[in-house]
């Protein structure tokens, strides 16, 4: 363990308020001209990139590029010249068998007491209905906690109408409160004998826009088709329940899944110097929803990750470690491209001192967090003190990482957490709304500006992060 | 030409500024007592009114009431039993017959370079397109006026693409300034043997919902099918324009024109005293396009007039000339309504003293205008002074009153003007998010009180508000 790690924790409060980074002597793990090269990187981001450009492209010449279609493949192909345009070694796809889900069309509508149309969508892998569609009375409940305890004899036959509304926040925290009603409320549905079941949006939008995402049925349930209506019309839907009379809706969707298809992992790499087998890994999911073109979801952590390597490679210096982008096929639709990559790692995985996503949106990056070893936390404060006219929150040592992280954590690599704001990420996630026009550039920038700095300074450090063992999750 | 009305309009500016508004012999057209009870009124619409509740009720209970609809015949018996409920008298419909055009279902989608779906909609009128849709490389225009510029040559065989983007103002200014490409757009692209045309929405909102209205063929141009697409996909397609790549558009459409059916103005009644022959007109109308419940368009408007009218039923002293509100039939496919209304009026239209429509969301007013003989515009002053609390731009005496109206000018019918706050009523209207939980409740009311008080004033002035001539327009 080496020493030096203690007294950079014991300082960092003194030196954020009072030092200039390179002469601390707590800052021994990088050599001076590494901290001075990170603060001009970090400068030379909030200055303006080319984070914007890589974005207005992929949403302009591929744009919705869900699992398994030909947007998909388009994205494939555009992700490896631009990563090769912008002079990425290594630059290489790693193939991919994911599922293959066609959305069709889809019509939910209010058929009594009194007749209206409503806007949903299928969900993400639902099942289609019948062709004539469904038409049953609706039971409706607050929660996905509230359908688990029902009486299956409220709900046989019904259409269950989970009318839980997400809590707008800036961790994301109020998303994860409200979608089990969408991942898990078609099998608990089905298990009670519900027809079908119709879900308000997961999202936070007050548009007339339904939130598609993916729902997962379990083996011991019956399959049961799974829409989303908008806010403003599970309102409506909620005001006609209130009517105190017998609501009745119909549901419709061609909704079907086809044989899995072949999509891929795009990599390109920084490579390192002294020091280049040991990788620093930047993630971002390259597909998306079919329903828009993904511009915060996830074309954004696209942008951000790769324009942040891009910046380093055009430095003076070279990081010691090589510097990875993965832009991971099919994180929508189950982690495929994420798994695949962790299986596919074998020794490597033991090179991975440090790995981070970016995926909620645009930023900008407002907490720094980690999940490293308690001895290199230190290091993390010296993240932080770098990025300091960034304003960051500190957070805590048990960071996500990111959904595509996740298979590897039981590798033992260490994460780093840039938390992305999400105040209003959850206006347009996963809609047709997700468009070029609602990212902020100068926040892409800032976004880049962290990734940057954390790219540089991981694959500067001397030193690494530790390992995790599963038992320290 | 009564005397009283030139001291009026000398003293206003004192009046408001120093008296008690029954004190001043400039306002002997009212009693003492009538003023107060304006003011009464004003104070008590601000407290808080049942307009919310109405509109709540039509929203859920009747929803989209496009004219010929089956919502649109909802709509009149809806009306027809809430005004019977209200108290309101001679509550009777008149038949209208209306078009009906059924919109069916649109498809717009770029094919060349960069295949991507738009969200687009056929515009009001729109004829559809064969069974295989239209396929043809686009040309852009940036305004109506360029494209009546165009050489036929750059035209002929192609998609029209009309970029015009809309301003946000207050007055609706910037609606009327771009609404051209929509109305007239189809013809000149015809004439010009363009394939069809697709707009950029008439609309401020950067949702990924398009905007709907009426396309008027002219009678010498070929008709070709007319679209229009979200402010974010104009914004695609103009980028993938920027390209210099030619691009391909498809668009499909099933709309079409079933035979004119049955619809109907209902109207309803607050009976005057002393006049009540005399009649003060307060108008909004019933109808609103396919693709929303039509809550600001015009809801809002049923839900003003309506709740102003009876609140003055509620009071203890009763208006001297008659209210009348109507409820026009049909405003958005041709005014059949309001041509129907003013085509059966006969001799009472010269005992029509006063109009004013509420046709521009739920407010709150922001203006007073007016269309009267000179010599009362000092009436109008005095209907400012009330309205003190509201501060109320004092506006010109050229209003058009509201489309509704229109048919009643060339009747000499006098106009008032209350203008209705439009910043941000171009985010929803003719959109599927023209939806309850966008109207605010304290806009509605104060919307109210400025209709109460305005019909109040006008139902109990002594002497009339003149007569205009076209000559005088």
């Amino acid at each position: 363990m080496p020493v030096w790690m203690h007294p950079v924790r014991a300082l960092a409060p003194v030196l954020a308020a009072c030092c200039a980074l390179a002469a601390a002597p707590a800052h021994a793990e990088w050599s001076e001209q590494d901290l001075t090269a990170a603060a001009a990187l970090r400068d030379r981001a909030l200055a303006g990139t080319q984070a914007m450009e890589h974005l207005t492209s992929l949403t302009t010449e591929v744009g919705p590029r869900l699992a398994g279609s030909a947007g998909d493949a388009a994205a494939v192909r555009w992700a490896l010249n631009r990563l090769g345009e912008l002079g990425f070694s290594n630059v290489r796809s790693q193939d991919v068998l994911v599922p293959h889900w066609v959305r069709g069309d889809a019509q939910v509508a209010i058929v009594a007491p009194f007749p209206q149309p409503l806007v949903g969508v299928a969900l993400g892998g639902s099942i289609g209905t019948p062709e004539g569609g469904i038409e049953a009375q609706v039971v409706e409940f607050e929660s996905l906690e509230a359908l688990t305890t029902a009486d299956e004899e409220a709900v046989n036959g019904k259409i269950v109408f989970i009318n839980h509304r997400m809590e707008r926040t800036r961790d994301g925290s109020g998303y994860s409160a409200a979608v089990g009603g969408r991942t898990q409320g078609a099998s608990v549905a089905g298990n009670l004998g519900a027809a079908a079941i119709v879900i308000r949006s997961v999202g936070t939008s007050d548009d007339r826009i339904a939130h598609t995402g993916i729902v997962s049925y379990r083996a011991d349930a019956p399959r049961i088709p799974a829409f989303a209506i908008s806010n403003p019309d599970a309102d409506l839907l909620a005001r006609q329940l209130r009517s105190g009379k017998p609501v009745r809706l119909r549901v419709w969707s061609s909704a079907r899944e086809l044989p899995p298809a072949w999509s891929a992992n795009v990599i390109g790499e920084i490579p390192g110097g002294e020091r280049a087998d040991e990788i620093v890994l930047l993630g971002a999911h390259l597909d998306s929803w079919d329903l828009g073109p993904g511009a915060h979801d996830d074309g954004a952590g696209v942008a951000i990750v790769m324009e942040a390597a891009s910046l380093i490679a055009r430095m003076e210096r070279r990081p010691a470690r090589t510097i990875r982008v993965v832009l991971f096929a099919n994180e929508e639709f189950g982690l495929s491209g994420a798994r695949e990559y962790a299986r596919a790692l074998g020794d490597e995985a033991q090179r991975h001192v440090l790995a981070m996503e970016a995926d909620m949106g645009a930023g900008p990056v407002w907490r720094i967090e980690s999940r490293v070893a308690p001895e290199a936390l230190g290091s993390i404060d010296t993240f932080h003190e770098v990025l300091g006219p960034l304003e960051l929150e500190r957070g805590g040592n048990e960071t996500f990482g990111g959904a595509d992280l996740t298979p590897l954590v039981p590798l033992g690599v260490p994460m780093l957490g840039l938390t992305l704001d999400g105040t209003h990420y959850f206006d347009v996630h996963h809609t047709v709304n997700d468009t070029l026009d609602k990212v902020n550039p100068k926040d892409l920038d800032q976004s880049v500006a962290a990734f940057a700095v954390s790219a540089w300074l991981a694959a500067t450090k001397q030193g690494d992060f530790g390992r995790l063992t599963p038992a320290s999750e």
